[in-house]
């Protein structure tokens, strides 16, 4: 019996509307359910519009690194780089010290030329210094930082390899540009590269420092970098030189090891001679390697002490490019 | 008053007795100090047959390692090769593990033509088995073992150099040798070298394995081979192969990271065509790569779970033998 239905006003009309209003409903359900199947299915390739998700934005903060580039008196050096190093794979930004002072940054120029692979942040300075890329950028979300000179390339490969490499040895400099110290019976320090005696400890030679201006290194560091006893960043602002020297020094310092891990490059190139400014960079000033001797002796004296110690290991990627690389006599 | 001496039978006679016995005595102690004066001063080189203590037995047991040889039915070869690894940097001792059964080691002319820089014990096995050489030796005192096959010669630069590395990676097998393995789809393994394809992490090829038959690793090792499920000792003695395997699997479930780190060789040779025996060596044995393969897929079923990982890291010494071997193309 329906009770509780049957209790509609008008018991005949009532049922009669009920049956009525059922099948108006269903029959709507069932247009409805046919109109459905009749939509296009939604693929990805029919919204061109609409950004993908950049993947190096979902990359988690250890499996990708942060470019920081100083850049003076090369803008056109600094766009190709930037062309390049934007697409190096685990990226995760970059960010252009401008020191060009009074001069406006290209960010114009590059947001018209998007969408880019990364986002690029340009850090106006307000005084030229040397250390200006060695600031705790808050920018920074990344444990690992590449710095690159604005005039090196190195290929893609090769930072790939550079930054896996770097993965295992998070505490050292992993980069392409070896240099040493030596000592003289004198007890003066001097600096310099291969063309300098070996330091004498077995055959072969040894470094002691890894260039920044093309490695990878904690983020970290840059931190450290703020504790520095103040006669450091006076040596380095009156010498125009040297932080990578001081970086090295911190880092050794910090570990007690050799502070840097030499990754031989595949295809590193510097690009000073293509530059349209005729600007050809610090390096080639009369007094440059001499005042990175006196920079070592100063360094020595206010950390009272050497704390960079030698290594001898040379690290390349093993079956690249040469799938036979490692062959050996036998 | 002299009471005591003066009671000596016959007073006078006492008395006179006693200074001239005093007389005496005096003058054969200054005869004795002239003598004395005159005996030549006794340096080094005025003992030519004495032996120098050997300065290796004074190396700690931290800075120097033992080689394990291996040899079976190629004494010239082992006679060479001793020649040549006894004069090793840091060498502490050798252990040549005899598998000619039943025949005399050449222990007693070794001996004729000592004197030798370092011990070398003669370890005589009663079952020729490839897995010999991973005994626990009572006579290793090093943390450090170098195994060398007992054909293959390997400069003298080359292993110093090993030996450096392997002291900052201690827990891992630092080589000579790098071997890997692929899996397929239908989840067999294979075992080869750079011949195979690429595991396709990235670019360039991946080793997953140091062979020890040129290679050093932590004596501990071997107290942990001891350890091992009766299958692995099993396998090995039915294959006569793959103990270097084992221990790849081993030394990876330890760490659970690689096992291996490569050092690339300048130079390393074999010298199985040298031998007089006519033995040529078990990878010249139709089966032997696919044994290996074989021994792959059990290991992975033994240890219920395949525990080699890949490296690319390829070490190389800086700065050796060409001094500029790092240069690149800026």
């Amino acid at each position: 019996r329906c009770f509780h239905f049957c209790k509609l006003p008008g018991r005949v009309m009532g049922i009669r509307l009920l049956r009525f209003t059922s099948v108006v409903i269903i029959v709507l359900l069932l247009v409805a359910g046919a109109l459905t199947a009749l939509l296009p299915t939604i693929k990805d390739d029919k919204l061109p519009n609409l950004r993908r998700e950049p993947k190096t934005q979902s990359q988690s903060a250890l499996d990708s690194f942060t470019l920081i580039m100083q850049t003076y008196n090369r803008t056109d050096l600094l766009l190709k780089l930037l062309n390049h190093y934007q697409a190096i794979p685990h990226l995760h930004k970059v960010i252009v010290v401008w020191n060009n002072i009074g001069e406006k940054t290209p960010e114009e120029m590059w947001n018209s030329l998007g969408p880019h692979p990364v986002p690029v942040v340009f850090k106006v300075q307000t005084v030229n210094r040397m250390r200006n890329r060695l600031q705790n950028f808050p920018d920074l979300e990344t444990k690992a930082v590449l710095m690159m000179d604005d005039d090196t390339l190195v290929s893609a490969h090769d930072l790939a390899f550079a930054f896996s490499v770097w993965q295992q040895f998070p505490e050292h400099i992993v980069g392409f540009v070896p240099r040493k110290h030596i000592s003289t019976p004198s007890g003066v320090y001097s600096y310099g590269s291969f063309e300098l005696q070996n330091p004498g400890f077995g055959n072969g030679d040894q470094y002691s420092m890894v260039l920044i201006g093309a490695a990878f290194f904690h983020s970290g560091y840059l931190e450290d970098f703020q504790q520095q006893p103040e006669a450091v960043y006076a040596l380095i602002d009156e010498t125009q030189n040297c932080d990578d020297i001081a970086m090295n020094f911190l880092v050794a310092k910090h570990t007690g090891k050799p502070s840097g891990v030499f990754v031989k490059p595949v295809d590193m190139r510097n690009l000073e001679k293509d530059t349209n400014s005729g600007y050809s960079g610090m390096w080639h000033r009369a007094e440059h390697l001499l005042q990175r001797s006196y920079c070592v002796n100063k360094l020595v004296n206010i950390y009272d002490g050497m704390p960079l110690k030698y290594s001898n290991i040379m690290i390349s990627q093993f079956g690249f490019p040469n799938y036979a690389n490692h062959k050996n006599k036998m």
